[in-house]
């Protein structure tokens, strides 16, 4: 087993990785409707936006998931959850770029790992 | 001691306490600027409002504290915490409206229940 | 329509109402399993208490549903939410005791208020 | 510029920081006091060891930093945040071991790669 001092490829997906968890904790439970979906996504792109690093936080909430979850529970508002979302987190350190998505795969929302690029 | 069925009034106090208790605790935390205090007021609103019975809520950022914070922290961006917010939430629950409101006093985030109005 | 000062009883019902919108909004969305179900229930509970005229808080999470959820997903963990959760919390303000529980009904997490008792 | 599929590593420093943010922003705001600070630290060591990859969390709450924080506001509790908490993540991912941890630096709390072990 071989120790080394961390790269900055590595830090910036450590950062990517902070960026996503808080996105995902901080606001995972909020009550959504298709009249408070355009406010959330923009509130969760600055929110995070904020945090060192970040260069750019897309934040989609998926309208017609969100509107198939209310029929089907007869509600006029949910919770949010990674079902009802799209989201795309770009971090920039020291030069690295690390581009990151989370959407859903096989029923789960999945957070990963796009692409990692060193200038 | 005597024991009686809630009240319309008493219904009312409770539903606006969860407002408050949940506005509080989903948004405390969220990372927080000058630049995304707009749209952070604005889904803090548009979430709390998509609760029953919940008529209007008025979110507040105190741009001032918040900027002497910052200064005082030679910091970008903080935390969303009771320091920086004004709100007022209005219920309506069949028929009797409830006005509440945080602010701070004595340096701590209070909220209270302003008036109790039976139609 | 008439405008009192609000009584004992209704701000005991607010702050009955505080509790549980806290203690939803603070927890919902944290990563649950079987092995965990129990640490998570005595912090919440704990957590809680810490508020003022907070007399006493009790979580269950319904352990058969969680597992159900499991099954259902074939997955190892899931995220707390009311459907998990069976919730008594009692508030004693100035000598009045309310009592209110949150529980499944109809498919969906119902706070509301059981009794209002003053001294 | 070049860009390259993820290294183990690097996704190993991504999983890492998704639970560094996800235990921050999850509990952050929690109602903490000197009698609750041990349920709240195995509550999130807990939950956040559900999460994918997740070897090991330590999750210390500074108790002389909260009394420090109480005694000044002549309070009985406060809200948790990043002052009062000293945390160890250990992360494994395909054989390759990252251990983070989040400690106060110049008054903040900051978190960081340790170090990155590949077998």
């Amino acid at each position: 087993m071989s120790e080394t001092t961390p790269t900055d490829a590595e830090a910036a997906c450590f950062e990517a990785g902070i960026k996503f968890g808080s996105l995902y904790h901080q606001f995972a439970g909020t009550p959504l409707s298709p009249d408070s979906a355009a406010s959330i996504e923009t509130a969760m792109e600055e929110a995070i936006e904020n945090q060192p690093h970040c260069e750019e936080v897309t934040v989609d909430v998926r309208e017609d998931e969100l509107e198939a979850a209310l029929e089907e529970a007869a509600a006029d508002y949910t919770e949010l959850t990674g079902r009802f979302l799209e989201v795309e987190i770009i971090v920039d350190y020291d030069g690295c770029e690390v581009v990151t998505r989370m959407a859903m795969e096989d029923g789960y929302p999945l957070m990963r790992l796009e692409s990692v690029r060193e200038r």
